[in-house]
């Protein structure tokens, strides 16, 4: 089955929102082994949306389309679609009377453009509404299929997950496809995407040619560099039992090069790890930041119960800070010794059991006689101090980003090294 | 003319990248009264480039495609091109030179597959690299012509505005479109987008039905709602002069029902808003931050030269740093006390002359007997105190966004009034 995507809306084409729908669906059907070619954007124009259908069932199997379902008269989807089902629009009287009770359990008078909502094609089914006032659709167009949902992610990824991949999953497995997809991600820091491309060459290459597993590589800024496995196997047991052998082959082949740059596994975030180890410990944080300016705490404040081991830092910028609030000693404030003294003063200021700090140059000048991207992070357990340096590539806000997340990794290494 | 954006690459259909060239294209194009009914994404394959290229050429005058022009053997955009042109790819060797030079220059040996971005279709012309090794393409298709340029923002934004966007209006141009495009982003913080439509209502219908002025409202997150100005004049001196009619209205409405909510023009963001202030008054800042965990210390040091002005910050997202460090009185710490205490607290222990705090409830559980959302600032200017309350929607992280920008806002006003 190959799936083509059509996200409907002038603002789309405009650029005042991002299609995040197209890439999350692009994403979904990936990770479920189903090809998707094309993707398509059509303004709120109904011989421009029909033009765009019918582009995209001549050269895919099926289609999702986003948005055009709500109330007003810019939302012109389902006309659209019963012109290329050649088929009429029907009011759907159950649909009918679930939108008049969403409206009314919410003590709200209904709008009667809102009724819009409950016309179908002939011949399509309805996917219900859960989180919203708009059914999505599933339209039959002779041999190939068009799925049609709101353009709201909430309602969206619902529907998504509720009836559309399961529809696509059983036409997969009538049409004799019958492989179960898993996927699982492995989250570096600390080798660049060509060196671990090569580190897992062998694997890579073994692999090539459209097998059972996939690798893929992904750089994602401040979320490291991600490594994807993906496995089809016969059943899910199978593809779960392929992930886990390929998974310790990948695993080895990076360790032995880069040592321990795996710092998580799918949704986990290198705040996570360092979550995960502060709270294993027992311990309590506090960050000093120089040319992060805040970025790495208010990282941490997003980890859910982060009150429980954050207690919060300081963003020394000006080096007066450094001084009189931190306690560093006057000089030169990129060095080893001025991160390391961030450290211990702002564990001891803030009153905290594990002090990080970061001290550098974001560039693009250089600074105390040090190359932009030259960073040195201090970490202080307890009583013990000591400090990391780093040189980063990129323009200021790459260096930042990069300084972030290099810091949280080096406490992650220490915490990990006392256990 | 309709230009149809096509962006090339595997990563997007997988959805491991978001596809921001063509909102940023999409944008400018608009701004700049080009339309773009359109946009397709497309994988690194060669029949499905080609008959993507062959889709946007039926339907569309003009295209713009963003991608696989690199050096590798993924990078196959130039041989569809030459496809579709039905010509031969001829290496040029000037770009050859030009290539190898910029290797030379970087101290670097030049991989020979990096010779194939060297190779141009027959009748098309190039787009000088300035910022990269892939020049761009202007390929002309019977009446029609294609832009091919590197999927990379930094080249790509670059090569739009210097010779793709040029060459569109001298195209509009000579066929007797003559209009000159100019528009003005006025941004606004303190209003809902509803709210502001209301506002500007009878500007907004006396300008409906498509004439010489536009009016588009874009709520932007923590750059705040944003109100564009468009303006379609004979030439350019017209284009300006109605622009600026046009604005003195649209204000008038504005601050007549909002009072001073717009607080930057085009590029300016709050921080620059505020930083404009602080350099005029010759004064330091430092900020407290509970809830918003470093978000505002982060945005601050944004802005260029921000060390002139910017000490740094407490991040006291544990009460025992608000009252140890801080000297908040021991008590509820989401309050207009604790706010005020924060922010003179902070002036004090960095050394600055402006204090800047904030403190409030992110959700979604309540504290202190306060709603998710319930945010107070505080601003200390030298000796003098006040505090602002102010109540948020949203989830969490949209309550820290909105609450970094509501006290942005509120030192804004403060300084405004106090000049």
């Amino acid at each position: 089955m190959r799936v083509e995507i059509v996200a409907v809306g002038t603002e789309l084409l405009l650029g005042q929102i991002p299609d995040t729908n197209s890439q999350w669906l692009g994403e979904r059907l990936a990770a479920n082994g189903i090809a998707s070619h094309f993707h398509q954007h059509v303004g709120d124009n109904h011989e421009r949306i029909v033009l765009a259908f019918r582009t995209a069932l001549a050269r895919s199997d099926a289609m999702i389309v986003c948005g055009g379902l709500g109330p007003t008269q810019d939302d012109i989807t389902r006309a659209a679609l019963a012109e290329v089902m050649n088929v009429e629009l029907e009011r759907d009287e159950q649909l009918v009377a679930t939108i008049r009770r969403m409206f009314e359990t919410r003590g709200r008078t209904m709008p009667e453009n809102n009724l819009q909502q409950a016309d179908v094609p002939r011949g399509a089914s309805v996917i219900a509404q859960t989180r919203g006032t708009a059914p999505g659709l599933i339209c039959p167009v002779g041999q190939k299929v068009v799925y049609a949902v709101p353009g709201v992610p909430y309602e969206l990824t619902d529907m998504f997950e509720r009836a559309i991949l399961p529809d696509l999953l059983q036409r997969e497995r009538a049409a004799g496809r019958t492989a179960v997809i898993t996927s699982r991600v492995l989250r570096t820091w600390g080798a660049s995407e060509s060196g671990l491309a090569e580190a897992v060459g062998e694997r890579f290459d073994a692999l090539a040619g459209g097998g059972r597993m996939t690798i893929a590589f992904l750089a994602s800024g401040i979320e490291g560099i991600k490594v994807r496995l993906t496995a089809r196997g016969d059943d899910a047991g199978h593809a779960v039992a392929l992930l886990g052998e390929e998974e310790i082959l990948i695993r080895e082949l990076i360790t032995e090069r880069f040592g321990d740059i795996i710092f998580g596994v799918d949704e986990e975030t290198m705040e996570d790890a360092v979550a995960t180890r502060l709270l294993a410990r027992g311990a309590t944080l506090a960050v000093a930041e120089s040319l992060t300016g805040g970025l790495i705490a208010s990282r941490l404040v997003n980890v859910a119960g982060a009150s429980k081991w954050f207690r919060g830092g300081v963003v020394s910028y000006a080096s007066e800070v450094k001084f009189d609030v931190l306690g560093v000693t006057r000089g030169p404030v990129v060095s080893a010794s001025a991160a390391e003294e961030m450290a211990a003063g702002v564990r001891r200021v803030l009153g905290a059991d594990v002090g990080l700090s970061v001290t550098g140059v974001a560039g693009p000048e250089e600074q105390d006689g040090q190359p932009a991207g030259t960073v040195f992070i201090g970490v202080a357990v307890d009583d013990s101090v000591e400090h990391v340096l780093v040189h980063l590539p990129g323009d200021r806000p790459r260096v930042r980003a990069y300084s972030a997340i290099s810091a949280l990794d080096a406490l992650r290494r220490t915490l990990d090294r006392m256990n």
